[in-house]
């Protein structure tokens, strides 16, 4: 563990290395897409995503190999407070079902062509380390966030440089980054972040979790609102995961900082993810550029995320599974974005004539 | 050519082969998307997906490995009236652009291991056959639908037969047929399949086709009405495809037809192929089981169609180019879906522990 001011200098050190993506100008790329054998702007939303997915990588994108869903893993004092309709035990079981290739997620991306690499950053259950399953422990779960702050300060900047690290001291960098959580009672922390950081009411954020009742939905409200109280106005992001996040929101917002900083997308999943999303851009604006939407899930608190990070979702399929099952399915999407630049003729070189006078 | 009475008895027998679903049935299937480590329900209209393909496949769907896009072509006699902000002779190059793999669905096809199979079945030109171009042409184009029937009947059902040879008579059958077309004016035809299956006005479907101009659509509107009032109320889809359809229109209805017939999953495009899809359901309302959407385009007429096909759309991302790009795009969506039902581990195989009371 490092102390806090080398993590405080850690952490200010990879914000700056953040840079704009730039590897294709937007005017050359445009020039590029409106050349292809198709009406111009045809494509829609996907030549928005080809043209972000230029500027990062180059025109035409390299074909993705490697791809890796992170999928992060921490427990939560509040869960003691019955704000979710699973046990705490649950989290380590489902490391374990990550490691062992059992979960919706690794279904997910064996399709799309993804690894998943599970991360037990914070999980309250001694787990044996596995070639998919990384232990990467801060501490073995949060505090109750209900009574006192879940983290401190310096737990959340380790939990964003162990983030950072699994992109960046990886052995090979990923050709793209996909990201996932597991928590129980983890929406609640997400509601605590989005509401502190929209600075919204948690009514307008808290929703159904894993499939709680009404009853337990206003007591997660409820919990969420004293929470906030402890929370000055003008509190950074940093302040914000500490009293209301979570080791594994913390570590999502170092994974985005980390493939931004490697200058790799980075597919953000469903409501918790996306909330890390949010605190990552606070922190660091510049990280935004690499960052895609892949779902809108059933969660009200997502859509409200997704607006302020102006972000649009490639789908809406009512999933609230997180774990980085949303991400995954967003990849062969994002990919086809890419192989429009990658593989399509030009209108002169197909020998089709263009666009006649409307 | 077959004659009138070969062709109407074959597309009787067809029509009446065409089974509904039952290779699992659905309480088990429930039972067996209940027992996996996820919440109930928590995959959405995924789990409702892996629901529809394990009744179609069995329970666990088997792998697809042969994935067709077929994408038929043909000309329309109303592309004279200058419907389209694109000459006819571009229905013919985008042919010749299928077959050397430079179009947008061929690089996204690419993408999702799926092939790309071009038909001219009513192009206005000679092209040459190639081993994904083959020429199965009904006509060299429709009459122009402004001023007479764009075909005769005999002429949709042969349409309609060579599309469900595509399917039936392949070598081998694919595990999943995803479809698309490609013809000048054919949005046209379109509008005016669906105003009239509809029964709508055109101006409630027609939209701007490949990028036309508001002068355009008010004229494309007023042709179609002109059209429709050639069609008495209870004129069957195949009378409505003879006075306003088009070759790759009824060539879609059989590719549909066939899948079906096959067993197989059929995966829908844009405006134009679900144009042929609600021709299809009509014809044979147990085709409807066998159908998914893909997208919603930027067609106003889309949504009407699924709407009354009650088939939702897996994505929104404002694409009108047609050609199957939507669907193939939805290919590794739906077989997510069915690999949640192939690789999840159950609670108790994965020893999670299960719900607690809400």
């Amino acid at each position: 563990m490092h102390t806090d001011a080398s993590n405080m200098q850690a952490l200010r050190t990879l914000i700056t290395a953040v840079r704009p993506p730039r590897r294709a100008a937007r005017h050359s790329v445009q020039q590029h897409l409106d050349s292809l054998t198709k009406p111009k702007g045809s494509l829609g939303y996907l030549e928005t995503l080809a043209m972000r997915l230029a500027t990062i990588y180059g025109d035409p994108p390299p074909e993705w190999r490697d791809r890796v869903v992170f999928v992060l893993a921490g427990d939560h004092g509040v869960a003691a407070r019955g704000v979710s309709a699973y046990p705490s035990e649950v989290t380590a079981q489902m490391c374990r079902n990550y490691a062992a290739g059992g979960a919706a997620v690794c279904a997910i991306a064996r399709t799309v062509g993804a690894t998943v690499t599970a991360v037990d950053i914070g999980v309250n259950a001694e787990l044996r380390p596995a070639t998919n399953l990384h232990i990467r422990k801060i501490r073995p779960g949060t505090r109750d966030l209900s009574v006192e702050a879940a983290l401190t300060i310096d737990e959340v900047r380790a939990a964003i440089l162990v983030g950072a690290a699994l992109v960046l001291e990886r052995p090979t960098l990923p050709d793209v980054v996909a990201m996932g959580e597991m928590g129980i009672g983890n929406t609640t922390a997400a509601s605590g972040v989005t509401a502190a950081l929209l600075r919204v009411d948690p009514s307008s954020v808290v929703g159904r979790g894993t499939g709680v009742s009404a009853a337990r939905m206003t007591r997660k409200a409820a919990l969420v609102r004293d929470a906030l109280a402890r929370i000055p106005d003008r509190a950074g992001p940093l302040r914000v995961l500490a009293e209301v996040g979570g080791l594994e929101i913390a570590g999502l917002v170092g994974v985005i900082l980390g493939a931004a900083r490697a200058e790799r997308a980075v597919v953000t999943d469903g409501f918790i993810a996306t909330a890390a999303a949010l605190a990552a851009v606070r922190l660091c604006p510049r990280a935004r550029a690499y960052l895609f939407a892949s779902h809108l899930s059933t969660e009200p608190g997502h859509r409200l995320l997704l607006e302020a990070l102006r972000l649009r979702p490639l789908m809406e399929l009512d999933m609230r599974l997180g774990e980085g099952t949303g991400a995954a399915l967003a990849l062969p999407i994002l990919d086809s974005a890419a192989a429009i630049l990658r593989h399509m003729a030009t209108f002169e070189r197909a020998g089709v004539s263009t666009h006649r006078a409307g």
